[in-house]
C-alpha cells in the first residue's frame, strides 16, 4: 500500500495503483501513482527516445520510455523499483525509481470528466469521480461512522435486524410510493422500516437497529432528497418518553463523530477545509413552538400555513443555537399532532402535541424520532383522525393487539449526515450512487 | 433486565416484560414473565378471592388477584416487588414476590399461534413467533456474526458501501427480475450488488463490503429460496486469483463463527441442540470435476445435462469432506465456464474453466465467489459468447474502459448461513420477515 512507503527503508518495492499524472520530459519521466491509500511519485531516469546500439539495455529502456509516454490517465499499473527517501519530493518525501512497469489495464486516453465538470456529468461517470481523494475519504468516513454507531448498539445488546423492503402496502403515506410488479400482483417498496421496527418491539426484541435502503418516489430535485437513500434506524422498548430516544440518539452521534474525528479529522481538515466537532451532551432541546418564536423575534416569520418549520427556519434556529450554545446540533421537540404521523404518541397534558423531535445538524434536519403510541385504541382513533381506514392498516395494527411495550425510536438519513459533516452542498457528493427522479445510472 | 436478576441481592426490584404463562391456583398465583434477555417467575402470595372487611388491604389484594387471573398470554406488564433467591425455583433460582403489577398493554385473550402451528401460520403471526427464545437467539446470533465480519473488514481498512437497489437494467439475468414503476419509466430491483462492487474497484476503493437486501423474482418454494434476502458481499483489488478471495472468505467465516461460539455457543446447544464448530483453515478445496468423480465413485451420478452439481451432489461431497477431513466447509472450485456468468475470469491454461468457487456449509451452498475478468476485450468476447449484446451492458462495461485493477469477490446469503449454523430446516426460520412468491406480509 502506498501509505506504507514512507515508513519503509530505501530498497526494492512493488506497488500497484492508477496513473494520476504523467510528466513526460525530455530526459526524465515522472508518474504520479495513486491507490486507495495515497499517491507516490515514480521516476524513470533511464529515458531513451531512440535505439542506441551501444547500450546493451537499449530495447528495455526504449520500451519503458514509450510505455510511460503513452500511459493514459487512470490506467492501472504495477511497478517495481527502488524506493528512495528524498526530502525535496513534496509527495510524501519518497519516490520510486522505476525498474519495471506493467500496464495491467489501459484506460481510454480521453477521461470523460475533468475537475470542473458539472455535478450531473460527474454523476454520469461516478466511478471516475470517486477516484478523487475527497470522494474516497467520504466513504472511509462513512465506514468509520457506521462502525462506531454499531459498536454502541452491540455493547447495549441491541439486535441487528434486516427488515423487508418489499411490502404489501404503504409504510408511510400513499404518496411517494414505488410500485413493484410482484408475480401476478403488486408490491411496494418500503419508504422506511417504521412498521417493522415497531413489530420487533411486539416481538420482544427490545433494542434493535438497522442500516439499510429506503425508497421514496419523491419527484423533487433538491440537494437533500433522493429516491433511494440509506436510513439509519433504531428503536427501543420500555422508554418513558421521547427523551429516552433522544438520549440514545445523542450517544450514537457522539460516538460516531468522536471516531471520525480521531481517524479522519486531519484528512477532513485538509481535503474539505472542515473541522469535525464532537458535540457535548445534552444537545440543546427546544420545543418547536418556542423555536418559531425565537426566529420570529429575530426577524423571520415562517411562511407556512401549517404548524411546521421550513428549511430557512431550521437554518435560523440552528444559527441561534450555534451562537448561544456553541452546538452544531439541536433537537426541536413537541411537534404539533397535525404535522406528525398518526402513530406518534401525544403528550398526556396536551393532546395536540406529540412526543416527538427532529434533529437539526448544521442547519438541516437529519432525523425524526418519537415515542410511538402503543395503545391500540388510541392508535386506531389517531389513524381515523388522520382520515385513514384502520382496516387498511390491519397488518400493522395487529402488532398492537397481542401486547406491546411502550417504545420509540428514530430514523436518520446517513447521506445527509455525511453531507453536513463534511460541508458538502448536496447528498449527491455523499452517496455512492445517487438515485433521483431522472437518475438510475450508472 | 431479567438476565441480571440472579446476580442481584434480595430486595426491591422492578421488571418489565410479557406474560408467558399464568398458573392461577386457589391460594397462590404464579406468572412467568419474559423479556428479551430471559424469563423470571413472579409470585402473588396475597391471593384474595372475595372482599374481606377485616383486611385493611382487601381492595388492593382483590384487585391484584383479579388482574392476574385475567392476564392474557403475551400482555406486557411492569412489576415491582421483592426479589428472593430460592434454589427450588427452576427458572434461574430467583422469584419476585409481586407488590404491584401494572398491565401496560393487554393482549387479546386467544393467541393465534401455538407451539405446534405450521410454518405458514407461524409466519402469518411472525411477531408472536419471534417471541420464542429460539427465535430471539437467531437474531442475536445474526448480530454477533455480522459484527465479527465487519470487524475483520474494518481492521483491513475495507470501505463499507451502500449500493443502489434501483437499477436501470438487470444486474444478473433478465429472468427473475422485479420491475418497478419509476415515474414515467421503469426500474429494476438489484438481484445482487455485483456490478456496483466491481465499479468500486474501478473507483480505486480497493477492498469493500456491503450487507444489504437482494431481490430475485424466483417463483420456487424451496427451503433455501426467497424473493428478498440479505446478501453479504465483499470485493477486493489486486488479487492473483480466486484463491485470494477464498482466503478472505475463510478469515471472515472463522471470525464470525468464533464470535458466535464464544457468545452464544451454550445457548445454541441448549435451544437448538447444535454444536457450533469453528472450522480450521484452509478449508478443503476440490475442483468441481473432481468432486463429481468422488460422488460418482461413491455411487451417485449427478443427474444433470450441464456441468453443474446438484443439491444432492453437494450434500454428498460435503459428507465425504466431513468424513475425510472433519470439515463443515468445502470450497468447490474451477466451475465450467458454461455454467458461470460471463464476467468470471477463466483459467489461463484452460479457457473452459473459471477462476471461481462455491462454498458449501453443512451440505448446502451458501456462496459463490470468483476472480472477475477485468480486461475489457476479453469481457466483451465472453459476454457475446453467452449470447449477450455488449451494447446493453454498456453502463457496466464502461467501468472497464478507464482502467480496472485485477479483482474478485463473493456474495453470501446470510439467512442460509444462519439456517445451516443453527441446524434449521428452512430460511423462513432465520429471516426476520420471509418474502416468497405468495408471501408479502406481515
Amino acid at each position: 500500500m502506498i501509505k506504507d512507503l514512507a515508513a519503509r527503508e530505501d530498497g526494492s518495492v512493488s506497488v500497484s495503483g492508477w496513473v494520476e499524472k504523467v510528466r513526460d520530459q525530455r530526459y526524465v519521466q515522472f508518474v504520479v501513482l495513486r491507490d486507495e491509500t495515497g499517491a507516490v511519485q515514480l521516476v524513470n531516469g533511464g529515458v531513451l527516445r531512440e535505439a542506441d546500439p551501444e547500450n546493451p539495455r537499449s530495447d528495455i529502456l526504449l520500451e519503458r520510455t514509450t510505455t510511460i509516454s503513452e500511459l493514459s490517465h487512470g490506467s492501472f499499473v504495477t511497478v517495481s523499483g527502488e524506493l528512495q527517501h528524498n526530502e525535496r519530493v513534496k509527495l510524501g518525501g519518497v519516490e520510486i525509481q522505476i525498474e519495471q512497469l506493467e500496464v495491467v489495464s489501459r484506460a481510454l486516453p480521453d477521461t470523460p470528466i475533468a475537475k470542473d465538470s458539472g455535478s450531473e456529468h460527474r454523476l454520469d461517470w461516478r466511478f471516475l469521480d470517486l477516484r478523487r481523494p475527497e470522494q474516497n475519504l467520504v466513504f472511509r468516513v462513512q465506514t468509520t461512522f457506521l462502525n462506531a454507531l454499531r459498536q454502541v448498539w452491540v455493547e447495549r445488546d441491541f439486535i441487528e435486524v434486516q427488515t423487508p423492503k418489499l411490502m404489501a402496502s404503504a409504510s408511510e403515506s400513499r404518496a411517494e410510493l414505488f410500485e413493484v410488479d410482484y408475480f401476478d400482483g403488486q408490491a411496494y417498496l418500503a419508504q422506511s422500516p417504521q412498521f417493522f421496527k415497531q413489530m420487533a418491539q411486539a416481538a420482544g426484541f427490545g433494542g434493535i437497529f438497522e442500516v439499510g435502503p429506503a425508497f421514496r418516489a419523491d419527484p423533487s430535485f433538491t440537494s437533500r432528497h433522493a429516491t433511494e437513500f440509506t436510513s439509519i434506524d433504531s428503536e427501543l422498548s420500555w422508554i418513558d418518553s421521547h427523551v429516552d430516544v433522544m438520549e440514545l440518539h445523542e450517544e450514537l452521534i457522539v460516538a460516531g463523530l468522536t471516531a471520525v474525528k480521531e481517524k479522519h479529522g486531519e484528512a477532513i481538515q485538509k481535503l474539505f477545509g472542515v473541522e469535525v466537532n464532537v458535540p457535548s451532551r445534552p444537545f440543546p432541546r427546544i420545543p418547536l413552538a418556542e423555536a418559531k418564536e425565537i426566529v420570529k423575534a429575530e426577524g423571520y416569520e415562517v411562511p407556512r400555513a401549517d404548524a411546521d418549520m421550513d428549511p430557512e427556519g431550521e437554518r435560523r434556529i440552528a444559527a441561534h443555537v450555534q451562537q448561544k450554545y456553541g452546538s452544531d446540533f439541536v433537537f426541536l421537540t413537541d411537534y404539533d399532532a397535525s404535522i406528525r404521523p398518526f402513530y406518534h404518541m401525544r403528550h398526556d397534558d396536551d393532546a395536540q402535541l406529540t412526543r416527538s423531535y427532529d434533529l437539526i445538524y448544521n442547519g438541516t434536519e437529519i432525523s425524526t424520532g418519537a415515542q410511538r403510541e402503543h395503545r391500540i385504541d388510541v392508535l386506531e382513533a389517531q389513524a381515523r383522525e388522520k382520515g385513514m381506514d384502520p382496516k387498511e392498516l390491519n397488518f400493522y395494527l395487529d402488532f398492537f393487539r397481542y401486547g406491546m411495550p411502550p417504545h420509540g425510536g428514530f430514523g436518520m438519513g446517513l447521506n445527509r449526515v455525511l453531507m453536513l459533516m463534511l460541508g458538502q452542498s448536496s447528498i449527491r457528493e455523499t452517496t455512492f450512487l445517487f438515485r433521483g427522479p431522472n437518475r438510475l445510472t450508472p
